[in-house]
């Protein structure tokens, strides 16, 4: 089959690799009919994050089941299916609180599984995929063309925007700041509105990306940043700060940002891989603001947030501003990379 | 009337100072029954804070109302009143949504008053009190003797042990670990296993304070640091760890304790003021534990913590350990800086 492999920063091929098949008992073979690049492929793309070999790459994908292992029971050949950018068993004792993102059995996709077998990248045709009861969640049936970029952005930006807002204990009523215009910063968006939020105050300066947020229910939307930044969103919220703050960076700068604007009694919910954001200790202590959030179990939300697209109450497919082949990957990643996309969805 | 100043590290004085009257129409000016030293009262005392110059100290206490001010609604002369350990309106929009530690108009004991006029310490015969219908919390009767020392713990010490188990968002049935065993520390295991949690870890390994949080409801006693304090807790917890933990501590070996005992998903809730203390951010990230907490909204507390007390429910006194009249306010900072005493109940 194709599939992607990265071989050096700014290097991304479409390459013939051995077909998957079902290696464990427990596994799916899926196949892949649309998946994307996320912002944090750009990390080992840009250099920032090491690439000491070609590897396999792509974590976010929907496809069709065309195969099942003796032991999986939820899921039959056909079925429309959504991947979580990890996968997990969803029994283990950390799955059953809601915390999938570190199963005990889980993993990412690209890697070797723990038993040391190959785990396809979700940027190819083809994905096994272990643990497969846990990880997949299919839809009642195959949906609409029309749908599946809404479903595939559950796969990440959609479940990763919807834990800041978790995380950062989001209520009806609420105001509430997001950091961080990217995908998954505008899913956050959606997310916060979706909660019931009253004032959802975007951080961007970007038009095209401003115009998405208020799609998605930003109230408000603020281009400064820094000191600035803070000032508005404290002018807004007469001096007082918003109630919950959605920090989508990952940043020094986007963190300081998010504290700036977090009211005494708050908690910033953070799903921007830290690179360069410290936690303000002191501040935290004296204001107390709270910090939560990480790496997004996006397994707990996808059946709600399947059901949300599905019934038409969110479109998050909506980040997608950018469609191309497989075979045209390396375009998809010059794009993001050079920020003519917010995010790029590919097709077989 | 006779009250403590600090004049430098290690000298503790009781001295004459002019007496205090109503200033502003919202005063009330209470007379001290019984005030305690602070392990914060520690910092100057042992050079950790500075003392530029001779200031008075103190901030825990309970009294009679001697006087109200002509504004004040809600208290009379002859009631039996606890301040906590900050003074707030609590009607600002941080009081109202329990942030009364980060009041608009409110301030700490022993400073200027933002008119700048003199605000006492609670260790000293009579305080004026600002904001006294804000600040301070009536009992329905002057209560027995022996329930003074308990109602003089929810100033400060049961309080920030509340705010701990609060933050830490303990819930009934949960396993909860709690690093410090000062008096803020025991009294945060009297909070979690007042809020039901099934087994209350204390780490531990004075024997007294092992007791004394038994006492309080610690199922267990982890007397091991670091890793093998760790290690201990993952044993106790079949490799999970903790679904809350309170850092009452605030140094770095604590809060290093704290983030390795917590499960993933789970929150460390810290009222330590952070000396050393730092949040590490890459691994809140990776394994979702939060962290919240800070200066502790005891006002928001107080009246349930009294009740609780009046019907016997808790008993936080116990952690007096040592009682001296205020003119041996000097043995009592002695005894705590040498860890003779847990802590230290000043009489009049």
């Amino acid at each position: 089959m194709r599939a992607t492999l990265i071989h050096a920063p700014g290097d991304i091929r479409v390459e013939d690799v051995p077909d998957p098949g079902i290696i464990a008992p427990t596994d799916a073979l899926v196949r892949v009919t649309a998946s994307c690049v996320c912002g944090s492929d750009l990390w080992p793309y840009r250099g920032v994050s090491k690439v000491s070999r070609p590897r396999r790459i792509g974590h976010e994908f929907v496809g069709i089941v065309e195969e099942v292992g003796k032991e999986v029971t939820s899921l039959r050949t056909g079925q429309f299916v959504i991947a979580p950018f990890l996968y997990s068993d969803n029994t283990c004792p950390h799955c059953r609180v809601g915390m999938q993102s570190v199963c005990a059995h889980g993993g990412g996709w690209g890697g070797p599984d723990r038993d040391g077998h190959p785990v396809d990248g979700g940027q190819g045709e083809y994905v096994r995929v272990p643990l497969a009861d846990g990880t997949l969640v299919a839809t009642p049936e195959v949906p609409d063309d029309a749908l599946v970029p809404s479903l595939l952005a559950c796969s990440d930006v959609m479940g990763t925007g919807w834990h800041a807002a978790v995380s950062a204990g989001v209520q009806p009523g609420h105001t509430v700041v997001v950091v961080g215009d990217g995908a998954v910063g505008l899913c956050g968006v959606l997310a916060a509105s979706r909660m019931g939020a009253e004032r959802v105050v975007a951080m961007s300066r970007h038009e095209s990306r401003q115009a998405l947020a208020r799609e998605f229910g930003a109230t408000d939307v603020v281009a400064e940043r820094g000191e600035d930044g803070i000032a508005a969103v404290l002018e807004l919220t007469d001096g007082v700060g918003a109630d919950a703050v959605l920090e989508c960076v990952g940043t020094g700068p986007a963190m300081e940002q998010a504290f700036g604007c977090a009211r005494p009694g708050s908690t910033v919910g953070f799903v921007g891989v830290p690179h360069g954001a410290e936690a303000p200790i002191t501040t935290m202590f004296r204001r107390n603001v709270g910090l939560a959030g990480g790496v997004a179990p996006v397994r707990d939300y996808l059946e709600q947030l399947r059901d949300g697209v599905l019934a038409g109450g969110i479109e998050p497919g909506k980040v997608f501003d950018l469609t191309l082949p497989l075979e045209q990957v390396a375009d998809a990643y010059t794009a993001m990379d050079e920020r003519r996309a917010i995010k790029v969805l590919l097709e077989p």
